[in-house]
């Protein structure tokens, strides 16, 4: 192969195939990318098992295509080199002795090449009839949600995410077993249903590729793979095999106390409170409705203590009292937009639930702890 | 004591003397943070026998100064805890049981302090003729030299910076045996001559204290510490004792080999040809003049290697092959803000410089690597 691009171009794909490659990877295949070469432009791929990039460069956007042809190249060097050239022509071009030359007027680089026979074939078949969402509202469901998966492989069903797509409705679903966060939205699907299970941290990185000139996203789901498609990338990554536990009857028909309050007074009270918190103790931290009043408390006993008041709007003359991991609550907290959250208990031993008051649509759901 | 004040008026100045306490210190007195509250205004001290920071707010920016007194208590609750309050008066006041009382509307925060007598004493006398100087001239100086001591507890001296004022002239020196940093100055300065070490983690810490709105900036030098004073701060660091190398024979009378380039191209020039190189091997890469071009190359063998040329300016017709660190060189060229280089050899086995092609006041010598 044989091409001159410019250096901006070329990078600017490179980000998202990079993504894709670990240096920590003991096979050093799986640290390569492979550039492909064809008339109609370049493409660029990337495969560590985990997930598959694909990039694509149409041949408008590149300077001169000499020879088609492909390359595998160990994909970090190849990367480096390219961010720290000039904002000029590049020309890269195969050589003599599976040798990559990549150069300008003033550097010079020659690279020694992997085998194109042994970078792992990328099945990037796609479906007729993929379901398409806005890239915003994707990235912010699994924003939304992510955090509350477990990041113990023990029970591995809990580190990945769950969507599951019936009666063109989406639902996603993240729990560690402490806490759990579901977000459902309207899409347009009249399909099987869907119930696929994602590792949290693939989904993480490609919605790190995802940036704000992104159009829509598309989503192509097998049995075990799941596709997205955006901009001129294509991402495969694998799912996770096993059953998703059923949440359906975690969430309460109705709660003895539920109450709203301003969000920023919310989420700052929490904050100072688990400042007198041990994290050998997961930040616990009380809370205790008084009337009209919240008060939230904790201590170190050899440190000191806090108290922090602030207004609620109570439902009802019931109170509570109960005790959580401030943590968990910040984390959940930080998911809403919103200045009103509402909080709803039933008693100190069971799961109380975080939303916005006057949308459903986001529910954080958190275990108490049990300290009193 | 019982104070009320403005959260950013406190939080300003505990920006400060956090500096002075380490969290992972085992002693608990030296993680506390002192308040002194006089009439004239309110004192904070912190002392980790390292560094002593003593930080001063005048009267006239504190909301009420209600009842002197003094209180020790742990310093990184106390800056937590005013840095998440909001900016709006927060009330100090020491009670029973050695207790300090933090409240506002919403908040309320009950401490256990330290014992006052237990706080190391900060002798912080002051003389009579510090010398002074521009606190930006002083920080360019720290910043163009500390990065080049060492690191290694091995030659205590090694890890500290060298201040020499003699005649008028301040000189600043830090090598770590591999390089060396040079930054001379004339100062308005008629006292004793002046030879001291100075911790570089410690001057470090202390010109990150210093901010762009800071006035001049004086030193008070004694036998065994320094007293900086910049703003209302006063901080002490210790110095260390020995005597440091003799560094006037490092820099020869003269350099056979001796070219000027662009300063960027240069750089950017040995960042990527820093791309193929080693860590294990000190990052070394080869410079070579041929008349007036300059070839800087490097190799992995298993991976690939790389040519940069660039056009020099050079004097004379003997030119030069040598072996270095690319990472120094590049430490080196950071130190720099000139748009033109100048880089002076005598041979492959002895050190050479980098320096201003029309200033002289910073040096900066690099031991080649032999490896041919």
């Amino acid at each position: 192969m044989k091409i001159k691009i410019k250096q901006s171009v070329l990078l600017e794909n490179l980000n998202y195939v990079i993504r894709g490659i670990s240096s920590k990877n003991l096979i050093p295949i799986l640290n390569c990318i492979k550039l492909s070469l064809t008339k109609d432009g370049l493409y660029l791929m990337s495969n560590n098992t985990e997930l598959a990039i694909k990039s694509f460069i149409d041949k408008k956007n590149i300077s001169d295509i000499y020879e088609e042809g492909e390359i595998v190249v160990t994909g970090r060097y190849l990367y480096d080199i390219v961010r720290k050239l000039p904002d000029e022509d590049i020309n890269i071009e195969s050589a003599v002795d599976d040798k990559l030359l990549i150069y300008t007027n003033s550097s010079s680089f020659n690279l020694n090449c992997n085998k194109v026979a042994d970078f792992p074939k990328l099945e990037m078949e796609m479906q007729k009839k993929p379901i398409c969402i806005d890239k915003v509202v994707f990235k912010n469901i699994v924003n939304q949600t992510a955090f509350a998966a477990s990041t113990s492989e023990k029970i591995n069903v809990l580190t990945g995410i769950n969507i599951k797509i019936t009666n063109s409705k989406l639902e996603c679903v993240a729990t560690d077993s402490y806490r759990l966060a579901r977000k459902q939205i309207n899409i347009n699907y009249e399909g099987d249903e869907i119930n696929i299970i994602i590792p949290t941290k693939n989904l993480l990185e490609i919605m790190r590729m995802i940036n704000d000139d992104s159009k829509e996203l598309e989503l192509h789901i097998f049995n075990n793979k799941i596709i997205f498609v955006f901009d001129n990338n294509v991402v495969l990554s694998r799912l996770i095999n096993g059953k998703y536990p059923d949440i359906s009857k975690v969430i309460a028909p109705s709660y003895l106390v539920t109450f709203t309050c301003d969000y920023d007074k919310l989420y700052n009270s929490i904050d100072r409170a688990s400042l007198l918190t041990n994290e050998a103790n997961d930040n616990t931290i009380k809370l205790q409705t008084k009337k009209d009043r919240l008060l939230i408390s904790s201590n170190i006993p050899e440190i000191g203590n806090v108290e922090e008041t602030l207004d609620i709007n109570k439902e009802g003359d019931d109170d509570i009292i109960i005790s959580f991991s401030s943590k968990f609550v910040l984390e959940a907290l930080k998911a809403f937009t919103s200045s009103n959250i509402m909080l709803m208990f039933n008693n100190e031993n069971t799961s109380f639930i975080i939303r916005d008051s006057e949308d459903d649509s986001l529910i954080q759901l958190i275990m108490p702890k049990k300290t009193y």
